[in-house]
């Protein structure tokens, strides 16, 4: 394979850098913003936290405060006697420096800078950003930010989101998010919906200093970090996360989506981060070189990871299909193909005993509608077919649709099948559900993701999730021999 | 333009057929059929004739009852002393011969078979199917399917579905969805998920007689239809589907769906509903030529249609994107790209109104991001920023995308501004919506679709919406002039 050297835009001197254990586990946090009561501050930050169960002591800064919550609000930095581990600043911009300042006096060397009005403001922002980027470097100090929704660390309750979410403690989990933007913190995706849970969240912002980098090191250390799933409008640093991709990727899948792809996406995020958009192609080359697996859409950010994080990687690409529907296996089908997934030639044995349990249904896709309204015992029958098809020695992978009928009838059989099939379970199971009640058919996803088989929000997205998982077993054929 | 010719595999003689209306206009409908009580047969289309309020007779057919649900079962169609429009069957399909027999002799036209174990099971079942084709052509009558969920015609509460869905009624509207699968009758689809209406639902099944064509033409007919949206195996007659879409697309956009596009899928169409997959290439070719539209998911199916029954045409591919977020904007214009679409250039009069109410925010994408957490009267603001935008003689259609906040203030101002906006409502506006409470996102998405505006369930499909609208007008810049 050509190698792809991407000019280095970013070179940085600074680097004997502390990690970032400071910002995802510490056992002191600083909050330096209005304790008012709102959707939005100080005031949230605590709220999350004392909500999300942080372990760790938390001091709110503010001179024109003396309590919140029922914590001590202290008038300055320098006024807590005890050590600090992290600040979460989100104060104007223009105050932000003496409050680095004040940082770095404390001794504190990780900051998560909430304020924004920095280089994706304007000029004079820029001008500032620079400034706070030379003044904690001098000081020792990280940051995160500026224009940043945070992190999150659900090992140990550390939900500091400055905007209220409604909710605090998020499920644990093996997927960690990483974003340059808040729309993949609490108050903006609903991650209790997403039943799989995670291990971080972080949203870079403008990336004056910690940047993907960074955290996918972190996150390489991180026992808990499965699978990394990435939102980027530019990479710092090409050669370095090139270097640590191809290290980090054969042990933990990295997905990436990039935006600013195109000349009017690479515009808008240069006013947004304040990001140079790189050559697509570059970044297409780069990511082929390091193994990373680059996504389409959004929703792709939360939905790709669960087949990484709950099911074994496949063998091959022989797809199993089971379906009440043929119309939804044909679409299957087109969309496998993208990904180099064929129909599983089911064995004569499987064929056989398909045949036995209903003429025509030994074939891939498997179609039990025919069935599903003559049968009597489709309850019994039901975890046999399955079984059938995933034990086949033909198929790698399985691709479940299944009707979520309003009377729940299907719910009971479709429990009692993944709690069997979780017996059998060494390939991946993806699942789609579809059905006339948008509740029953997302009560019985929840279900079946407590269970640990992934459900996807639509058909294209279930079977990409499989081809995905193919493609990246491709990838590292030989570390995974 | 070149013109493509492609084979027309099936050259019928019989065309002094009567229209559709039997089909979606009967005053007499008679089910042959079961009338156990269960999910499926004849009760379930008695019980659901009767929820959905259809005001036609109603005819039981069978043998072995006497009642159900309040109404008399007779014992043969030829006991029925009043006239049958429409006879829906779902016996075995060896009996099915016989039942045309007696349709034929009480003058019934229009058949909708529902059973299945035709051409799509074995080749005995295909030779049962062309036996009632060549016999239901002798009588003189039309048939739906086999293999097929049925109708829906919401104008005349004609919602005869074979499976139970747990709700009858669906919401009128514009859009109708025809389809050679079940999966978009109400059983499958969650309708009333879907707020903004539906005009006509047509599962054409197995297509051994009334296909595409058949329903193309009585929809371009049906003043309730404006667009139309389709998933397809194959196409019975392409010359016919090429000159009857091109007079109709340019009155009511017509959006397809084909599936068995690899040769993958297009062996698992043969098998579903016995569909000969043409060579896609060509297919592309007709559509281009027919002015079609293409889609690319079975979710598409019912989302773009939303945009043409509501909005109106863009005059042009200048895109507003009002946001919350930075991010989002920069994938939507990389997405909208795609399409051809651009963002708007703001004129220096919208700029300044703008920019004094927020520094910054006179560019596309307007992020009203930074000042949502410092204004304190967005409320007020929202209103104004959105009718600034949408009434620049620089935009052509905008992409609103809004947060809705767990505690509902975003919900307020968002309804507020909805209304004023239908008051200046000349350009299409999408929306997409996203927060961290999945039941507070939807019952927003449902008020502003009561109020005519449509919600896309992801971002690529708000931002391809538009773009489909753009190209819509592209095609059939002549007739819309």
């Amino acid at each position: 394979m050509r190698r792809i050297y991407v000019s280095n835009t970013n070179s940085r001197q600074y680097r004997n850098k502390p990690d970032l254990s400071d910002f995802f586990e510490p056992k002191a946090i600083a909050i330096i913003g209005s304790f008012r009561k709102g959707f939005f501050g100080g005031y949230v930050v605590v709220k999350s936290l004392l909500k999300a169960g942080y372990s760790g002591r938390i001091y709110p800064i503010n001179p024109a405060y003396t309590a919140t919550q029922g914590l001590k609000v202290y008038p300055s930095i320098a006024a807590v006697q005890q050590d600090i581990d992290l600040a979460i600043i989100m104060i104007n911009a223009q105050g932000v420096p003496s409050i680095i300042r004040e940082c770095g006096n404390k001794g504190i060397r990780a900051i998560i800078l909430v304020s924004d009005g920095f280089a994706e403001r304007s000029n004079e922002g820029a001008r500032l950003q620079n400034e706070i980027v030379t003044l904690s470097r001098q000081l020792g100090i990280r940051i995160i930010g500026p224009n940043t929704a945070g992190i999150v660390n659900t090992s140990n309750g550390l939900n500091p989101c400055p905007y209220d979410a409604g909710y605090y403690r998020l499920q644990q989990g093996s997927i960690a998010i990483c974003s340059q933007t808040g729309m993949t913190n609490p108050q903006a995706f609903p991650f209790p919906h997403l039943h799989l849970g995670i291990s971080n969240i972080c949203d870079f912002g403008n990336k004056c200093d910690v940047d993907e980098c960074d955290v996918l090191e972190y996150l390489e250390g991180d026992p808990r970090t499965n699978v990394i799933s990435m939102y980027l409008e530019g990479i710092s640093d090409s050669q370095r996360f090139l270097s640590i991709s191809k290290r980090v990727a054969p042990k933990k899948p990295i997905l990436v989506l990039k935006s600013g792809i195109t000349p009017e996406g690479a515009r808008a995020s240069a006013s947004h981060t304040g990001a140079i958009a790189a050559d697509d192609r570059l970044f297409q080359a780069m990511c082929r070189q390091a193994g990373v697996i680059r996504l389409e859409s959004f929703e792709e950010v939360f939905e790709i990871p669960k087949i990484f994080a709950t099911q074994p990687l496949p063998k091959g690409n022989r797809l199993g299909i089971i379906t009440y529907t043929g119309a939804i296996a044909v679409l299957a089908l087109d969309e496998g193909a993208h990904y180099g997934l064929i129909p599983a030639n089911l064995t004569a044995e499987t064929v056989d005993l398909l045949n036995g349990i209903f003429p025509g249904l030994g074939t891939v896709p498997v179609d039990i509608g025919p069935m599903s309204v003559v049968v009597k015992n489709l309850a019994d029958l039901y975890p046999q077919i399955i079984e059938a098809v995933i034990l086949d020695e033909n198929v790698d992978a399985l691709l479940n649709i299944m009707w979520a009928d309003h009377s729940g009838l299907t719910k009971e059989m479709c429990l009692k099948t993944y709690k069997q099939l979780k017996i059998c379970h060494t390939k991946p199971v993806a699942t789609w559900l579809y059905g006339p009640d948008t509740g029953k058919v997302a009560e019985l996803a929840e279900n079946l993701e407590d269970l640990r088989f992934p459900v996807f929000s639509d058909l294209k997205t279930s079977i990409k999730a499989l081809g995905l998982a193919y493609k990246y077993v491709q990838i590292n054929k030989e570390s995974l021999l």
